[in-house]
């Protein structure tokens, strides 16, 4: 292969975030999804005011934050233990169903994962999903408190990889984590699994497929 | 009056940016009011980002941007036309009805607007609308190229008026804006028109008041 290394985002590259909507249709009834949807923006949007205001909080608080947040603006009930056991089903993400067979398929190579997401929220999650052994290294922004897309939290990872950027493949269906990664000097594949519109942000990707297994082929 | 300078944000704050949904109706007819609300938030969202990753352009081209974008995805016929008809539109947006009264009241005062919007679109829109012979500094972070909520750009109104942060109270409608003002050290007033819900971002504004006059009165 190619590259040095392959670089996977989590959050909706690997593990789909919107599989929470079925324990927020469980507790909010008809307002479960859109509730869900709004608690995954707000989180972004918060990571983002965040890096640029300079105030980092751990990704878990800021996903509290949002959930609080969006509960209050959907004047929903909640408890302390409703918002724990929400936080908790984060633990619990779905993989989307290609990843498996798609990291087998890479596994002679050196495999990375790198999220905003804090280590007690990462290890959880892909413990319970058996993907831990996949990877050689986990990468958190939380070691040294810059969000991506900062060209901070991408060097972070050259720097635990001692690697240069362009040794690199960075993997995220995310745009704003392409835009920042490509920017910063990965290379860069767009798992566009939704079909969605790349944003116009000055930059393009150098592969743009539908899924992690369309990828390994075109790699071939 | 116990501040040295009243400094007042733009969109959102002084002109309402909705009032632009007339437009889009007229070309985009059922999808006109939804496509001048995404329009608005990803206008937001290329600012953030841009200031994240460290590739500044001027927000009239973010605009563009951002219309562009919204266009795509909602499958709208558009042309370079209509694009520039609809830009030219930020140049004749609506005040919010009590500004020109509340300005009129703090005449004796030292007023400023600080935007993010570039020189090019503030100064049409405030001649349009008749405000800008109340108004003592134009400020845009256009000239330092770092968009608000970066600590930068407030710290570039300190340094255009020559005052300290905690002299100057900061008016603005926008959650993000006030939290990052807030944290900058000025004393700030959110202008909460539509009765929202503040962020939840660890600061909390000086002021909470429903449109200026209140805040006036509350002064005196």
């Amino acid at each position: 292969m190619k590259y040095r290394a392959y670089v996977f985002d989590v959050y909706g590259t690997l593990f789909d975030v919107y599989s929470i909507s079925e324990k927020c249709t469980y507790y909010f009834g008809d307002k479960g999804i859109s509730i869900s949807q709004s608690w995954r923006q707000k989180q972004l949007e918060y990571c983002f005011l965040r890096q640029i205001i300079g105030t980092y909080i751990p990704f878990h608080e800021i996903t509290k934050n949002a959930l609080q947040y969006v509960c209050t603006v959907e004047q929903v009930y909640i408890t302390e233990e409703i918002i724990t056991d929400l936080l908790q089903a984060y633990h619990y993400l779905s993989l989307f169903t290609e990843v498996k067979q798609a990291l087998e398929m890479l596994q002679s190579e050196t495999l990375v994962v790198f999220s905003n997401g804090s280590v007690d929220m990462l290890l959880p999650l892909l413990n319970n999903s058996g993907l831990t052994s996949y990877f050689h290294y986990i990468v958190s922004v939380d070691e040294i408190k810059q969000y991506k897309p900062s060209p901070l939290a991408y060097q972070h990872v050259c720097n635990r990889l001692n690697m240069q950027p362009k040794e690199i493949l960075f993997l995220s269906s995310n745009t704003w984590d392409i835009v920042g990664a490509s920017q910063f000097g990965f290379q860069t594949a767009w798992i566009n699994r939704e079909k969605a519109t790349m944003d116009l942000l000055g930059v393009t990707p150098n592969y743009m497929v539908n899924n992690l297994q369309e990828l390994i082929v075109q790699q071939k």
